[in-house]
């Protein structure tokens, strides 16, 4: 149960942390944090939590990620879906105590769901923050979480260093932020924009899919790739 | 004596590094900081004292973490008192170098204790930098001191990575601050708080019981919650 | 084979990574990332991609390292063409989609390539981002990757700490172009350059030169210095 | 002479990166990097450097670290007159090699050194960046450099973590940036002081002991508070 718990905490920590600092602090004239802070804030939440309970659960927080683990054999298939089920419900948690905090302000709060970025939610075509088609947004989040895989594949493997993992892998999900927030304001975790789509609503729900779709697609053949290309043999040898 | 020592120096360099950056350098129009910059401040004040004087005190460097740690059964009972006693003497004593050094500027220097974050205080309220009430703020010190528990605890951990702690409990407090400086100016450290309220005065010192109490009480469910949820079997078992 | 294709996706990492935060995200007016932002980028692909794949191919991704590298003793000389071909085509792979990405935008994108940093390519004089010459443009990126090469072979030394190679060559990245973003749009990689100038085209092109020549030079001198006036004899005496 | 040669080369870094960052990349509106990607820059010069040299000479580059390492008992006497000259060898070699970039630009450089900041000198009074008077700029410099020290000496005592040392010095050379830019520029480094007035020439000259006094004092107060009241004893005992 421990292992289902961390990743309940982990993924409740990065929406809490990576969507709250998006929410309460980017966009303030002349102080905010930017997409630069919004980028790291994400980027943090996993190197806290992957030093905080990594150790407990492998620190995934994200479903694709899980599946892509699974998909280069580094997880056992019959644990993806309670592990996505704690991530999904760490992360629509999060999302309500968000919630509830930007509610509390003395200017009032509205969702305004026909604007890109509505309560830190994902979107493409009209609901991208910077005008990128949906063709645009599937090829950012394939390719990105793709490499996502790839990088924890890599700092993983048993040849690779073993202390700056957790440090590798989170500053790797602020460097896809740093990239992608203008695209589809940055998903590469389904949990993450499922929690912001069901409090965004409005036309963000139907563009759900594809922050499941390319996400676990892009991570299934980051897997794979590693897996079939990378991996070195069991004596370490590159050929 | 010298574990007091190290924490008195620790909170002194907490005080002085975020708040000083928070008073001097945060605002300048196009060259400033911005809140990200105090973010980072913060964080690398624990950061460099982590590792500075964490082999001496443990590196509490706030009176929340030593009461956490001890719910967590990490920190003996007894050493609290003189723990928090150390933080307070080194916070207050920061804080007064820094009235010193603002005070010596050509540009006479007033503290308007009607504005939020005056000589970077913490408030709700009125006093909230942008607008956040009573109960938004109670809950973000809360939560935000519950989680630094939970990372702090895990971090430190028996089966955790060693060389990395103490930069993921700093990068923690940086991560703090991109989310909440905006409600509260971030405290989740009494004696931070009670530093600035005793130079900034007026109404930030009737609003300082929220700065001790709110992340007092996070930082005990955190230490608690990661005891009985999430430390694993001796034998390092998740299950 | 693997660590060609180390190199290959490390390759498309940097570029897709740091040029494309440069496309997508530097320029946003009020959140947009800034040089800063790119200059951090362009490190975390060097950080996550060294953790990720640096122990199947050493992590060079970039022809100026392997040269550099193999001059200082450090990398056998046969491999250099190979590790340079497999650079080059995972730096222009990925600057294809980018391309690709950039032009699916409600705003037509257009190269125009009479103006510096056109699709994030390398340029001096006219096309410097900040009204360069030749001369200094040189004397930059010799100076950088000479440097560069310095710290790569110091950290990578077996004198060295090992876990934080990774860490601090990457971050040398993010540090260079803190310094050059303004004069060159900063190389020190000719792979990088050669891809965004194939699809800036115009006046990048007959610039391209610049950034081969200046730094494979700079890189074999600090190779070059590394080797004769600071590496350790066998016992690790400094005199 | 490897270590006097590691000093040099150290130095001329840090000038290089930390006063060409602030010369180049600091001011540009909208996406310079301002003074937190200096104080980023300063930062990583130490971090770079000290992993790349840092097994040579121990990684001073800065001769009020030197003096106050050897009042901590840290370092030989003897060696703190060559250390000194190697880094003021190498900080006026870089000033010069900037010098010259910057006067290769297409709008001409001028040295108006009426005004704080020029060519990235330190100054106090009106020569502080943001109107800091002689007292302020003195008690900061002071304090700086005693923490600086501080976190020197307990980040590389035998009883601390090995790996990380480097990275917590060079982020503490940030948060002293982050802290103290608006205040005197920032030197708390006798030779980037001398560096750059050299070239700003005018009123800076004047003002160049307080850069020496100030740092050194400050670094031979924190060497011997570390000395005496925070290192451990032999058994690492804290009491």
């Amino acid at each position: 149960m421990r292992n289902y718990l961390a990743e309940f905490f982990g993924t409740f920590w990065l929406v809490f942390g990576g969507c709250g600092s998006a929410l309460f602090a980017a966009g303030i004239p002349g102080l905010g944090i930017g997409y630069a802070g919004v980028a790291l804030a994400f980027g943090l939440t996993v190197v806290t939590m992957a030093y905080g309970v990594g150790h407990i659960s492998g620190g995934h927080f994200n479903p694709a990620v899980s599946i892509g683990l699974a998909a280069a054999g580094r997880f056992p298939g019959n644990q993806v879906l309670p592990y996505i089920i704690s991530q999904l419900v760490g992360a629509v948690l999060a999302a309500a105590v968000l919630y509830v905090i930007v509610t509390h302000n003395v200017t009032p709060f509205v969702i305004d769901n026909t604007k890109p970025g509505a309560f830190a939610a994902n979107g493409y075509g009209d609901l991208s923050p910077h005008g990128y088609s949906l063709v645009a947004a599937f090829i950012a989040e394939f390719v990105l979480t793709c490499f996502f895989l790839l990088v924890i594949c890599g700092a993983s493997d048993k040849f690779a260093s073993k202390e700056l993992t957790g440090l590798a892998i989170g500053l790797c999900l602020t460097l896809i932020h740093l990239i992608s927030i203008p695209i589809t304001n940055t998903s590469v975790n389904p949990a993450r924009s499922t929690s912001q789509a069901l409090f965004a609503g409005g036309g963000f729900l139907p563009q759900l899919w594809l922050f499941w779709v390319a996400p676990i697609a892009g991570a299934l053949v980051g897997g794979l790739l590693y897996k079939h290309l990378l991996q070195l043999s069991d004596k370490g040898q590159a050929n």
